[in-house]
């Protein structure tokens, strides 16, 4: 039995307790969040024991093994370093921190200790993308020429989410980057970003962006190139599309239903899910799975934190770039 | 929270335990079996807490509220019978029996009762099933002409489950008989039936056959085909397609996974689920749920003791229509 | 260079006159209609040397090689017995007659002579379908357990063309009879069909249905079911799948396009075509090409005048059998 | 009754003399070749009254109304300045010229010229294409944010070929520039593109590339993100999608037949037409009917040398982007 204490109770914090609540080896010690007295009846129902506004109260619970960081981005980092000290395992949603420098410090101090962190990039866990990689590894394709991602939100966030997201590529784009790397199996050594705010034009006063197309070198020679927008009327695209010298291997869109309509006009299909929570529901089962599992068998993360610093190294590069130096036609 | 009891702890005894010991509402409180000597291990780890090898223990417990019929098909319709004069709901697997005056019997004894009893012909909880009758109940398609169900298992049974299965038609046909009642939401009044024992010719021996092509005649004046194999080695093959004055809708088979492979010489992708375990997984919760719903607001079944009935009655018509009276040429 | 005689200048003979025009080895010195007054400007721009009311005129031109037959399927036997006297070859219509005797007379008599005569199923000649034919024959599937033909016209002739059209069977089901025999490659010794007057219960005055069910037995033991319909008004329905011991190989519906448009509410791709003509043009060309080879070099035409009998009695069969001998439920 | 000249007897201009010699207002008065001694059977069957070596014969005998350009990019300019001259239509393949400045010496002659020119982007005329631009036409989809191509060719072609031909931007992806104007109807203001010789590194002597992803950026604000490969072995891959307010538009591969194996392994369907003769072979007979009309009815041709200047300069600009001034991670 591990006592797990859960520091955020948002979307993400809660949705990763409902899983966690049904495992017979999961105890919910705790859970932190500002606002915990206006959840009375959700921390009673999953059956989670202790409920504190201060964080600190579960890192200095000597009973707990394990915490779950969903809490904002800001707060990571000292959370993840406070947590190397005290020799609690580690499961922290993306990104590290919108610092690199401190995104840094954390990495330093998760390898100098002997805990498990392990970074929530859900899409790793996917059991489409999962195949995808296993087919890839098995080096069915041969040498890998371009990869294509795609990955389009179905509707932009509130603007107050926007403010403080770190922006397109380290809030949107980072899921992409790392499974760029999961799948290429090597490393990023160039960037080049375009993009603009097509759908939201009030964001650029953030300095942010809702559409790009950013193309990614990797040290194996291969080129990779993400296509994100903030909005995908259709629902929530995720697709990858891999060539190689043998072919070419993809992962398409899931399907909320096989129904199909042959109609005078058209013929007619379901569209994919619409919302990342429906789509991803059983990858982010998995991704809890793998991390209780390497805490319980003393075995390896999935996703580490340098995985998560790699991709976070790839959003400010990106940044950086964002429409600079092409050729001018006019 | 329900006091149940099951009987029967074979596969599918055992599917349903598996998923009503995570429901919090549900107190599995006997299990019978005369094999449960063996059957320690998973009966403690399935949270059972009494197992018995006569189910007469039972239907003698006062406090049980439900039953899951998984026994084998000769005990059904007296289990059926005690049930209704104790007041036990139940959960019953198909079909009723293999007699259709003993089915009609239990069909008696259930309406003269107050017991809410649900037929597990799970195909209708299926998420796309459902979502096609809801679609025609809304009248989209207008009216319907032809209906075709597809079925096929992956694997012929071995031979000692045939010889006491019934035949094709009471055992594997029953539940597209009640998929075409079902969408087709109108009785069938004629059934002509073609088969031969074309996978395993030494079902023959039982008067059985592995292959079918039956029309049905529907009273709405419609027709229906079903095509039924018990070997499709491309995987568990399950399909509808109904044609009607606006067009055609179908519902395909589902897939393992979004993959696909361009190679050199074909594109490949991935089969249907192998097993109807797989397949219908989610059905089989979604069944549950509307059992113990039915119990806890004194609401309707989605699937009664007539339509187990009503499947049966054409499953026998079929055995009798069985290449008679065809036309020859030769 | 072959001189042709075209018989028949409705649409189908137009259709091939059409083509014939481009070829550089074919001379159409005749055409012969009724109506043939009104087609001066077709008849021109077709280079067709000579039109007549009176087939006859082209029967007695000793340097006519072959006779394109287009005409009413009542004249199909007198003209089939003058080409044989005449060693003309015959490129003819289906069906050979309304009248199995008379349909017999005219195979005995192609037997008797030297000419080559090719019925028009022009399906056997589509690339998709020749593709399946030739992968049944490689012994891919290995043995076959059941053959499904979909065909389904868009939308129901006018009543004045049903009521000489020998009915349903003889005029539709006929090609996916042909279709079936050719992919099984075995003959049909029983049929059983279902059906009814359900898009134009004014048809029932000619003893005529619109939608059938037709089960047929093979010589081998396999099953087939064709699925028939005078309307489908999302298209031209035109499928088979076929099951065997390695799988199922089917041939779908062809695309007008492969536009596919992801909306808010649904994923639209195009209908396939909506007309024969449309569907099938490409075949009639490759069936043209089949019989002029076969005349050129003395070869075998694809389909022969005992395929056009062998179709047509399962046709009778089948209006034999219509609705006759189900198992009754009510 | 127009008297056309061909100039260049390679593939493609065979391809346009095949089509044209079927048309009855169209006489091939003359091909020219350096090699058209070697034609003479081809000639000779291809109803072409006249060869020679010298191209200057064409276009000096008077009777000349059209010339179709198929020879070395390196004579095209002085071909169409001199059919200015003498009042002499021009098909011409692309591209105009290596040069731009030639390229636009021949744009202002055409302008200060009487005669239609109309360059060869064949992929405008393929009809999935043009429907596709139709509906962006009728503003189906609202503003478009990205475009994407997918742009493969399924083998290398020899080294002798890529030496003299102006590399993959200026030969392969100006296929993909003109499409990219032709569906977004804006025109290129920026461009960035990554590319390596990763399938043949000994084109690197020659300063070329066979991969790139290519980024352009629209007067209307929209993204495009080109995918270009010289290899493809799962044949010729050519697709579009188009993101907009309303959804995603897109053109898929079309299949060489819709057979497809359901296997013990996985499902099998037929990949697309392996070469790009097969692919467009109807697109290249619908733009020489456009460019014929053009001239018959002194209409507009679809697609003019401004269009094919335009799509050079973008050739040019990809050469001088490519691989420079990304973010730099390593």
């Amino acid at each position: 039995m591990l006592n797990v204490g859960v520091i955020g109770a948002g979307r993400i914090g809660r949705l990763h307790v409902n899983y966690l609540k049904q495992r017979k080896d999961i105890n919910i010690k705790w859970i932190s969040d500002l606002f915990c007295d206006k959840l009375d009846d959700w921390i009673k129902e999953s059956n989670i024991s202790n409920k504190t506004k201060n964080y600190q109260d579960i890192m200095n619970d000597p009973e707990i093994d394990a915490i779950i960081i969903c809490s904002p981005t800001n707060t990571h980092v000292d959370i993840i370093k406070d947590a190397c000290k005290k020799g609690i395992h580690v499961f922290c949603e993306k990104p590290i921190s919108l610092s690199l420098s401190e995104a840094e410090e954390a990495v330093e101090a998760v390898k100098a200790s002997n805990i498990k962190l392990q970074m929530g990039f859900n899409r790793r866990f996917d059991k489409n993308f999962k195949l995808l990689q296993e087919r890839l590894s098995d080096g069915e394709l041969g040498n890998i020429q371009t990869l294509r991602i795609t990955s389009r939100d179905p509707e932009p966030p509130p603007l107050e989410y926007v403010k403080n997201s770190g922006g397109l590529f380290m809030d949107m784009s980072i899921h992409d980057f790392d499974m760029a790397r999961y799948l290429m199996n090597s490393e990023v050594t160039e960037v080049y970003a375009s993009g603009g705010a097509m759908i939201s034009p009030e964001i650029e006063q953030y300095d942010d962006i809702d559409t790009a197309i950013i193309t990614l070198k990797f040290e194996n020679g291969a080129l990779a190139v993400i296509e994100n927008c903030r909005r995908s009327v259709y629902g929530y695209d995720q697709r990858v599309e891999i060539l190689g010298d043998n072919g070419l291997i993809s992962v398409d869109n899931t399907q909320s239903s096989t129904l199909t309509f042959h109609k005078a006009d058209s013929i007619s299909t379901q569209n994919p899910p619409y919302f990342f929570l429906e789509r991803y529901s059983e990858a982010y089962e998995v991704e809890m799975n793998y991390f209780i599992d390497a805490i319980k068998n003393d075995g390896d993360v999935l996703c580490s934190i340098e995985d998560g610093l790699a991709a976070q190294k790839i959003a400010v590069k990106c940044k950086e770039s964002l429409n600079k130096q092409p050729a001018k036609l006019q």
